[in-house]
């Protein structure tokens, strides 16, 4: 039988919220805790968590080659791992089971009361284990910002940028889901007009809006992932908020690279969205002048149209929308990435998470750092409790959201939300 | 009973033939693969592989507080996780039973003949599943030369070198270890005169004679490590050669760093050598000058004497000794490299790896890379077989050994050797 899980008409006999970001069409991937200290691997329809180690205990998943223990693990590694072909078997099922047609679990009340939790029932966590974390910077907009206001405007882009999706790698162990506050880094800073460094608090401590794609094992070490096969190889998209630390990065970052400045925090959101459930929003990327070279070319739609917003809100509890992206605006696509990537035969393994690098768009109020929304300082952004934010403060809480909408049909990320506290007291 | 496994004067039952790496002085932790495909953790006195899962399983290491399987593991991770303790107990413990005045294996056939391996009957696997691995730049010489080639002989070293142990973020899933061939890589470069850039295979592929040093869960995140505290964190040290590609190094690097002119491969020795063993080796860093900020000052000899070599093997097996460097003429301790890398509350997990960066000593012979001894192709390096070099050439081996002496009392890495071979042939 086939199954379209995409069929933006198809109903649940789960309740969806009006405007969720989660309907049957959706079916993220997800890992949770429960109260019971049990961790399994997950989905959500609307506001009902469902617990796929169950459906699977129960036979809900008979016919698609899985191992018995899949969904019963605190990472989807392995899942991951199984390849684009059993994901789709299992999302489509999923899709069945839970449509509104559908009364084989529907009229269990035995089997809902063990496979469906509540939203207060369970605490999401890292949904993979994250090998190797690499952080792209392929939003024309953001790097021209960058440059413009770092080095010459008349020259902000660096020769390179037109013709190489460019990275850098990154730390996967402070990698955290949304939830997990964030402490103010400290760290050594060179500050303007003073001829010694200093240690202390960060300053400038700021938020990235960006995306993240989770890769399957992809190829041996030495082989090159080819452009058009690339896509294959990617399970799904997060959320990711990749904490920047402006001052220390202004003095670190020369000739290597971020290092400090990025690697104590990086947020992303829980559920991972795969590629199927955004095939609905496929769009084409940003037009690229020069051509690029052969391995990094290709024809048709290959970005997604992805709403993005940003919002403060302050330790009263009021909150700003600050920006609005696009996912669409970022230059480089996924598929580039990824053969960019590997095109020098490095290996990328199952959960290895790749960023898109800050996605600003082409007007002020779409930029996607603080950074660039307060212009380094020169432009304070007022909140609408009408205070002043050029960087981020202790006690605000960051939050990125995302979601896709096309023909009544909504797809969305859920949230990535992260409050910033004060320096970590620590042992001295 | 008080063990000095660094008693020099002491002598094991195993044969040591003269010059080995491996007295029982040292007593290095490694994973290997035997022909049954059994993996396992062991360690190695002379040229006899010593079974530590088998070891544990016949009561040899009874009264340590050790879990039944630490050692039936494919990596060294869980056991790293132990702390210094138990790494100080069990190679105290295995010091005493492999003592020449020690019975209890030496008299068992029954024992020796499932404990112990010839070197021809065993694989070296990695030794520890690396979470992530961080590559520091922190030999003065290597900067100053580097700086001197690519920016201004004058103004060699960045403004930031002498206050901070520059490090960035490096690729863990291509680390492999010595006897793994590495391919050479494909990739984008501009070269001189051109206006567009290549895709091609890299000319001028190049080593790093490197050291790394491997942690064990040093942090919760948020909170910094004191660099008074940092050497107890560290379990112990490797070679590590960080093959570079340095045509697509020169071209991506601005403004984020080296990413796929290193992330190809990078090579390590399979015996990791504990901190305990090289302690009679200590020695004073160089000296620092302006002194360090607080977080990173410290008292005492933080450095270690480790003469270093690097070998170009031919294909017809000619072989020539190129570098002779030393580990004690790095600028910045691991103490301070690990004290620096958790400041901002980065956490540190069991099995993380950290670089040290080409270690270059001061004279042209003691260059840590091609680059600086063929100064960017102007000074070829003539071999053995009358061949010059300006880069590493298809079919070259690269070896780099280590190795400690005083008082009669030699302590070794043994070596990383690995085969450069031509480009992979992918799957077009």
């Amino acid at each position: 039988m086939f199954i379209n899980a995409n069929d933006p008409t198809k109903k649940s006999w789960v309740h969806i919220p009006k405007n969720s970001d989660f309907p049957i069409q959706n079916i993220p991937f997800g890992v949770f805790l429960t109260r019971e200290d049990i961790i399994t691997i997950g989905t959500r329809i609307g506001d009902t968590v469902v617990d796929l180690g169950a459906m699977h205990q129960l036979g809900y998943f008979d016919g698609i080659p899985l191992t018995e223990d899949i969904f019963l693990q605190d990472t989807l590694n392995d899942f991951i791992s199984d390849g684009k072909k059993t994901w789709r078997l299992v999302r489509n099922r999923i899709n069945e089971v839970f449509d509104i047609g559908n009364n084989s679990l529907q009229n269990s009340e035995d089997h809902k009361s063990i496979i469906l939790f509540s939203l207060d029932e369970i605490d999401m966590q890292l949904p993979v284990q994250i090998g190797d974390y690499t952080d792209f910077y392929s939003s024309k907009e953001h790097a021209t910002n960058v440059g413009s206001m770092f080095r010459d405007p008349e020259n902000a882009l660096m020769p390179n940028w037109l013709h190489i999706p460019v990275g850098y790698h990154g730390r996967s162990s402070t990698i955290v889901p949304s939830g997990t506050p964030v402490h103010r880094p400290i760290g050594q800073t060179m500050p303007k007009g003073s001829e010694n460094p200093i240690f202390g608090p960060s300053r400038f401590v700021d938020f990235e809006l960006e995306m993240a794609f989770i890769t399957t094992d992809a190829n041996t070490m030495g082989e090159s992932i080819p452009i058009d096969e690339a896509e294959g190889y990617i399970f799904g998209m997060v959320l990711f908020n990749d904490w920047s630390a402006r001052d220390i990065q202004k003095w670190e970052y020369v000739p290597l690279g971020p290092f400090l400045a990025k690697n104590f925090a990086s947020s992303i959101s829980p559920w991972i969205i795969t590629l199927d459930a955004l095939e609905p929003f496929r769009t084409s990327a940003v037009k690229q002048d020069p051509r690029p070279l052969p391995y990094l070319s290709q024809e048709g739609e290959h970005s997604f149209d992805i709403q993005l917003e940003v919002d403060i809100t302050t330790e009263k509890g009021v909150s700003t929308t600050i920006s609005k992206s696009n996912f669409k605006y970022m230059y480089w696509t996924m598929a580039q990435q990824l053969a960019h990537h590997t095109s020098n035969g490095c290996k990328v393994n199952s959960g290895d998470m790749m960023g898109s690098g800050t996605i600003s768009g082409p007007t002020p109020d779409s930029y996607g750092s603080m950074l660039e929304l307060a212009w380094q300082g020169a432009r304070p952004i007022t909140l609408n409790d009408g205070s002043e934010r050029k960087f981020i403060q202790d006690h605000d809480t960051v939050t990125l959201r995302g979601f896709c909408e096309r023909n009544g049909l909504r797809i969305g990320f859920g949230e990535v939300s992260t409050k910033l506290l004060p320096v970590f007291n620590s042992r001295t």
